[in-house]
């Protein structure tokens, strides 16, 4: 099982998140690469930082909006997702070759993770991004999704991840934010729904269900009060549980 | 000889200057990578373009400063300065990757070729860079400056340029541009300087003195009225001369 | 009647149409205040010349995204767009003031102007934004939209424009600009379609109905080749059909 | 004696500094107005805090320059520099007509403090932006400065700052953040300084000399560590001495 977290969301004088502390304990890091978050002074050192640790680094890529730290949804035409996608992710693997690591794979960030999930367009963007820029990065994003099929049918490696701290609907999908049970607070629920995922490949969902979810990744979050801890707790309980941690490109 | 020009100047909706034009008159582009101007879709259409005609493609590396269009000096920390610039490369590479054609060389951009070629920390800011990321890019810059020092000092190849249309001291120096004699328009004029330059590697200063102008490149301005036509009046004189045109940098 | 343009639409050294020539045509002048396009000494010198020439001043608020042109629509909270368009209402203003001259009303641009006419939201954000800073500014946008309706429901002018270069369906919405029929370029009947708005309050939609369009100011396109020529035109013809013409706002 | 600190110095997701900590203790707060730092949405918040508590609100205006939070000095043109300071200012001016509460001041930042400070073209463009905008504007800024000297000479009130935990030297002039001495560290100590500053209008300089620091404001910093406890160090050892606190433009 891979652990995977965003790093490297600060900008200029800006800080989000321990980086150092997060590196301690994923397998993957999702490095901003400098459209929603992320400068290239971040960019070099947390990239160098993940090499000097073997973690995997790969392109957290985002919509072209820092103050809205890429949060909101854009109707990007595809022409302009595609090159920006292909933009950041050879801004980062400049960073890579510079630390003497590879870039490993892409993880969309924020609201174009979600729309890129559901929407055909901007998902094919995300896909022909890859493609021409590199078909051997897998892409992380959610199981099934429509991203995920998409990337499949183009002969890409599509990676699903789980979120140990998220609300599950029966129906596989995320509880969404803005609804009751969205958020996983307790870390020992979290280390146990990551154990769960893990071994089982299911989730208990808010209605009680079991649910099928297969995952190669975790994702971690960094930019909560207690992430470091509530991080270290999950890895430890996968450790106890047996499950061999390692990132899922190599 | 090399024909060099500034291409990919546009952002967004903006355009500047005639790329088509320029490109089938140049034997190498200096694309503009997005921080003081060009954006993702342009940079993907002009580098595109380019490789089909087998014009050289360079990065046209420059200050961030979209309102200033690089043309403001910045005092940069020497680490943000190298970043910025390692950030610009590997973003065009990754066009360049896309369309087919290598990354050849690097040329730095407005207040950025100013400053570095009189600066130390800021040429040896562009020197880090190139090092770290790809030693085998030559450096596009004033002959003799300090950034073509450094660059030589460090193991890169500096490729020294010309300027057909401006006016030189008899230092070997460009004449300011606010003082007389800083432009030179008349055509003929114009392309007789560049045979000069490619056939006896010397330049007629303002004060009627012969001085020393070794270039492997001439610069072509493409943001002026007639630029285009300028621009194949200089290729025809030197190719009427004799002159083999073609790319510094294979 | 009014005749209204986008203006100061470049930013930095990127230019957009051409301002000094639709001042001469044009009542009332949209001006870009830094957000999609437009940069503050861009913002002063338009605003200057629409005071020496008594051309009402008004704030073209947009989307943050100068790569989009703020025609990409974006998925903004409440509070954000909000003070976004306080922040350029309020920067223009500080140019209106430099120059002599009120800060006369607001239009939205683009996206913002598209998204408004429809979206509850966003509409609601652009009134709240008009009425916290000055209730007593009109908005111009669409008759009969989301956004008309919300700003007379708060006590806020709403103004009424129409396009006689668009086409019209019998519902009195503008024909999509991907569909037949969206764009009008016989000049004659622009003109035309000019002076049956300013006389009739009627526009001929595309399958032959006459559709009622009651406005009070006529937009007028400059981004276009032959734009200001057009805009002479369709002064002229408002003139001879003894159509007075001014601002809207005073 | 007024106290002084910047506020609102993050952006979208990005927070620095705690500026509802400083409000309580200081009398005029230096609001980011978008350019180096500040978003709108910030800048309403701020503002409507700093009116509830009776704080005056300045305009901290600075760089175009987010990535390097206005620290790194910028060749602006005048009319460039001019300009983006008319249009800061007016930003947050319409902020404050929304909370209730006049625009009272301006205080340029980071390098752009440092640099007016000291270049007559950059003080000569500030006192041109405050002049056009608001001759009633004070402008806060190091006393003696050739910003300073400008404003005074235009007819505008410079108010000149002291910075009690900076060290200073016999010429008057800070310690270079470089040299010895540069900070003070000992809260014990700041606030004696601050209250000698308060009372006497000297301070005591780097080689034990008493120099004359005649200040109607104090700055004190909010983005260290310990900020807001030194802050209210520094305002209760004031009141035990008996000055009395206020904003100085009123």
């Amino acid at each position: 099982m891979d652990l995977n977290a965003d790093l490297g969301e600060g900008f200029g004088a800006w800080r989000l998140g321990d980086d150092a502390g997060l590196l301690d304990v994923i397998t993957s890091a999702n490095v901003a690469c400098g459209f929603h978050a992320g400068d290239p002074v971040t960019m070099r050192r947390v990239t160098g930082w993940a090499a000097e640790r073997g973690v995997a680094v790969g392109a957290q890529v985002g919509y072209r909006d820092l103050a809205g730290f890429g949060r909101r949804r854009i109707e990007y035409a595809f022409d302009e997702l595609r090159d920006d996608v292909v933009y950041q992710m050879a801004a980062l693997d400049g960073f890579c070759r510079v630390a003497g690591t590879p870039l490993r794979y892409v993880k969309p960030h924020g609201a174009l993770y979600n729309t890129a999930a559901v929407d055909e367009r901007q998902a094919a963007a995300v896909v022909a991004a890859i493609s021409e820029y590199d078909r051997g990065l897998p892409v992380l994003c959610p199981p099934g999704s429509v991203l995920a099929q998409l990337a499949t049918g183009a002969g890409l490696r599509a990676v699903g991840e789980g979120f140990a701290d998220r609300g599950y609907l029966s129906t596989g999908e995320l509880v969404p934010r803005s609804a009751p049970g969205a958020l996983v607070t307790d870390p020992d629920e979290v280390a146990a729904r990551a154990v769960r995922m893990a071994t089982q490949g299911t989730v208990v969902a808010v209605d009680g269900s079991v649910v099928r979810c297969r995952v190669a990744s975790i994702c971690l979050h960094g930019d909560t009060p207690g992430a470091v801890a509530l991080a270290r707790r999950v890895r430890s309980a996968l450790a106890e549980a047996g499950v061999a941690l390692g990132p899922f490109a190599s």
